[in-house]
């Protein structure tokens, strides 16, 4: 796809532990072209970084623009991240501790490098060109491996005091329960999905997962709950929508306190279920929001889906660049 | 106390489902009287804002100024209120919906009155004037008959989508359990303290509580609690720290989502309790903290305890008048 007459062009990237996914954006959210490179973690930061230089001119390459002619460079990075220094305070599966990611990505581009945690990133990239257009207080919530979070208060991300705000995979949801068992993250994420629904076919209980993934109950991915939900089978309806029911009390109870107008869904296992899943969650939601006025609270999926991430790095360039 | 030469006086109001309370307070947080009416709600709207008013002509004498001397008033009131109409939109112990009390009782006084929510008014006190002064990102916890909550974000107090944010009391605490024990006002208030040990006493166990009550078990108040707590009672301390523990299980949590510096707790039960209740809270908020930097928060008490209410109310004042 050319780039369109007059108007801006952005990288957004998307730094994960697995994979980074590089776009060309557009000021109007046109996703021009994309490219794709394993993060290769084990490598260590320089190497990963070529990877990102490299997926960078493929990008352009395809969009049929030059390095030249990018406006700013804007990136998502787990982990806690310092967005005024560009600094990724750290990231565990990246094994990074205070790298100075924006200013090392940066010299070696040439550009401006923006950098944001990667959930922030996706939840701008919604509220910006997404589901969460429009909205003023909006909370986004990440369902994939684990759970992650970013909200828009007063129509802007909210980063907290310790610039670590969103972390709902690591709010406690069953404060009786011990250490390890009892977080969001523990108990919603498509993990704790997957090691629920191996615990209960080794106890005996019928299901299609195991015909699914040959035996390999190890090898259960987000695609095979979906497809043993859509399915019908009862096991995976019973585990998905326990995992529904407490995510959506949960983000009940932070529509309680933050008086929210909509909470957009994400992540690899909302992709890959889809609509029930979403209406489970909203159903847990409008169940405890408080007062009735709350419920009124939209729950609803991304719309970029697995574009989020670049096209909201490339809107975070676009804002602070403009900003700079 | 005389008025101070050259500072302007404000008039804060508290009103509570059982007391009114009034204050003249100056623009530099000196609270230089004080006037005290019952509610007296079963007498309906009219009555309880004459008998605003009488208070407010109480206390004015008392400080030596009279109304033409206010600079505006404030007033903290129960439940949802819409703080740009002045319209109070639901308070079930006043039997009140939609009603615009700003207008009415700025119709008697012949002043501007400026309305919010009561636990945002003394949480917006103890910003201005107490424990939560000079933070950007602070929760206000009060816990007594009922658990209120009121957040301070990027330097201001934030209301949500529809006006209501705040309400901590109403989240859900424990979400296995059914509806009506799975809050945090019914697990961690003052009155579910004393259902719990009344349930606790009547089956069987000792403590010194009956005979501080006169065997009236009915009559719990947080005074009970704190005597029997502070006399070593193996079970108050037991409901106490349960109470602590859970709740700060929560505040912990919402410090891991909104990356909270400070965190301030009021109200009756945390002014009879004191330091062991405060430290016992900050325990669980500490330990669930998350990323290891947010451990870093403080979890402090009220500074300014029962004037907590008409400080805020003068200050929602003085910060709206100079607006307006």
């Amino acid at each position: 796809m050319a780039k369109p007459k007059d108007s801006g062009v952005y990288l957004g990237i998307d730094l994960g532990g697995t994979n980074v996914q590089i776009g060309v954006v557009t000021d109007g959210g046109e996703v021009l072209s994309r490219a794709k490179r394993k993060t290769g973690a084990e490598e260590g930061r320089d190497a990963i970084l070529d990877r990102i230089v490299d997926g960078t001119n493929e990008a352009c390459e395809s969009a049929g623009v030059t390095l030249d002619e990018i406006g700013a460079v804007g990136m998502g990075a787990p982990g806690p991240v310092d967005p005024n220094t560009g600094v990724v305070l750290e990231a565990v599966n990246l094994r990074w501790l205070d790298e100075p990611i924006a200013d090392l990505l940066g010299r070696k581009l040439g550009k401006p490098v923006f950098l944001d945690n990667d959930v922030n990133v996706a939840v701008y990239g919604e509220w910006k060109q997404g589901a969460g257009r429009g909205a003023r207080n909006l909370m986004g919530a990440w369902i994939g491996t684990g759970v992650g979070g970013g909200l828009i208060l007063n129509g802007e991300l909210y980063y907290g005091h310790y610039l670590t705000a969103g972390e709902l995979g690591h709010m406690i949801l069953l404060p009786d329960n011990p250490p390890g068992v009892r977080s969001v993250e523990h108990n919603c994420s498509r993990t704790a999905m997957c090691h629920r629904v191996r615990q209960l076919v080794e106890a005996g209980r019928d299901s299609v997962v195991p015909d699914l993934v040959d035996g390999k109950l190890n090898k259960i991915k987000s695609k095979t709950i979906a497809e043993a939900y859509s399915r019908n089978d009862e096991l995976v309806i019973e585990v998905v929508h326990d995992a529904a029911n407490r995510l959506g009390t949960m983000l009940g109870g932070l529509v309680t306190l933050l008086s929210l107008e909509k909470i957009v869904l994400g992540g690899g296992l909302t992709e890959a279920i889809g609509g029930p899943w979403v209406e489970q969650v909203r159903g847990a939601v409008h169940r405890v929001a408080f007062p009735a006025i709350c419920r009124n609270v939209e729950v609803v999926a991304s719309l970029l889906e697995d574009n989020a991430g670049v096209v909201g790095a490339a809107f975070i360039a676009i804002e602070r660049a403009g900003k700079a």
